[in-house]
């Protein structure tokens, strides 16, 4: 999807922005003639989804649509793209899909960034960029806010929307398996379920199970390298630059990495480190339960989520390794104190 | 959960056997005054689950109930007996819950073989041991038919019934991953979910994500040995007796490593070799899309699913290796054949 350059856009971001409801954003929707769906950079599954699914809601009310991304669409999403058609045009009105932050929009913001009509998206950190914004941080994704769209504007659900907004919400969720899927989730999968006879299974073992032979080598790499601390209730991972160039993957393939030290039985938080420079360390935290992480790396200077945080640590490996050792004692002795 | 010996029971098996609906079934119950509730051996979160919602159920409604399994309930399925009551008595019926087999009641089975009234399942292979059998092949879980009588019995859902029918449904669906996810599954969770506010996302950690050390030393010593056949088509993990002998883990560890030779991109049959004998080796396959496996396990002697199916071959592990290998060239032939 190339960018298109030059296009006269009705809506002007006038700085101004406004949150507004299902109702309102369905009126917006049905009122356009023609339309650009951006989606963020380093597209996943539930961006392709939400804008695939909108482009097909919209061709289905007779508009003009469509996708623009700032990276290529990854091979593996493929399949989201079955019945969609690429078409130049210049749009009157410009929407965005699950992209909280105008920067997400990689080498489209200078162009686009503040002309975005309607922003629909899931993330409480959205930024408010957008003239107008339908923001549901309750849901799991926003391919979730698409679905209750279409429901509204009454368009029917085919194979290829079915395809798209089942993959958004499954991949935010982890294939339902996250604290945010929610009750409404399921409800709309069911539905799904009930209208549209795609291979579920076979996105579930596309999106979780299979694995490249480079992202295998890694995770067996990672779990040798394991440490163990507090007894085994703290677990490490160190990925110094000489590992790296021992491995020689890909630095895409390094994603996700850090949910690997929570997996073992036991633990609590698990730590992943990557080197930066010389001296200074990328640490990202996760917690399996209780132990709050976000707090943790406050301490040490950084912040985050209660169960996935982070920060920036200069110093030897070992001085590094040593600070977040004691700063996670502290932590799990915190938690334990007030269970 | 101990074994009752000599007790009285009302239904004595005649030898015939009758397949019945929810509302009979829930007709049974509601006229038993107190059960044993049996599970099989070797038991999972679905027989737990459903057997354990089961006593609630029959709590609620005034009974005495008691779960019965053969073997101790593994720890990590502890969560589910919050609120159970274990407590003696001589029943005057009994049920079992998803078990296929009056053979999978282990050393329960020559008291009780024969003395089941009321059997709820939904495997297909279901041999009919029962008096009366509640089976639903279409249900994802037994947990999901034990929902479905609770609603006819005007149960309410409570967290510990809700926390057994939720691991029941999600372990047996692998967290909504497999073919067998059907809508009404994510209609039952949805309810669940709306009800209830137990930690589901702590219930899916603890199912799907958390590892031994053990297991995650076996899974990686699996990724070290695997072998690419076939343009990388073919996946093989052998587990020899001397393999065995080296890692010297416990041989429950070794579960679902069936499953790890098809995580690779790509493949499209994975294969596990396991050696039975000095001469004679067990061999699991398993299909990813659309080859299938049970005609080729059947052309090796063996059998089972499209996409599950074994065999025992004999030879050495060389000419057993070439025998699969051959079979299985001829399987993915034939299946782009007909693609």
């Amino acid at each position: 999807m190339k960018n298109i350059k030059g296009v006269r856009i009705r809506c002007k971001n006038t700085g101004q922005h406004m949150n507004i409801d299902y109702t309102e954003a369905a009126n917006i929707i049905r009122n356009c003639k023609s339309a650009y769906i951006l989606i963020h950079q380093s597209p996943d599954g539930d961006c392709i989804g939400a804008g695939t699914a909108l482009y097909h809601i919209l061709k289905y009310l007779g508009k003009k649509a469509k996708v623009v991304c700032p990276d290529e669409i990854p091979e593996r999403y493929g399949f989201m793209r079955k019945g969609y058609i690429d078409e130049d045009f210049e749009p009157d009105f410009i929407i965005s899909t699950d992209v909280a932050d105008a920067n997400l929009l990689g080498a489209l913001k200078e162009e686009y960034g503040n002309q975005v009509g309607l922003c629909i998206d899931h993330h409480i950190s959205n930024t408010g960029y957008a003239e107008k914004t339908l923001l549901r941080p309750d849901a799991s994704a926003t391919c979730e806010l698409i679905y209750e769209l279409m429901e509204i504007l009454e368009v029917p659900l085919t194979d290829d929307i079915t395809r798209c907004i089942y993959t958004g919400i499954a991949t935010d969720t982890g294939c339902f398996k996250y604290e945010n899927t929610t009750a409404r989730c399921h409800e709309i999968v069911a539905n799904l379920k009930r209208c549209c006879n795609i291979c579920y299974a076979r996105i579930n073992r596309d999106m979780f199970d299979v694995k490249s032979r480079g992202r295998m080598k890694i995770e067996r790499f990672v779990s040798d390298i394991m440490e163990y601390y507090l007894n085994d209730q703290c677990t490490m991972i160190c990925v110094t630059s000489d590992i790296l160039d021992e491995m020689n993957v890909d630095s895409s393939e390094l994603e996700g990495l850090a949910g690997i030290p929570l997996q073992v039985e036991g633990v609590e938080v698990g730590v992943t480190i990557k080197q930066k420079d010389e001296d200074s360390y990328k640490i990202s935290m996760r917690s399996a339960n209780d132990v709050n992480v976000s707090e943790i790396c406050a301490s040490l200077g950084g912040g985050g989520h209660v169960k996935a945080a982070g920060c920036l640590l200069h110093g030897t490996l070992d001085e590094v390794k040593k600070k977040i050792v004691d700063a996670v004692e502290e932590g799990i002795k915190k938690c334990s104190a007030t269970a």
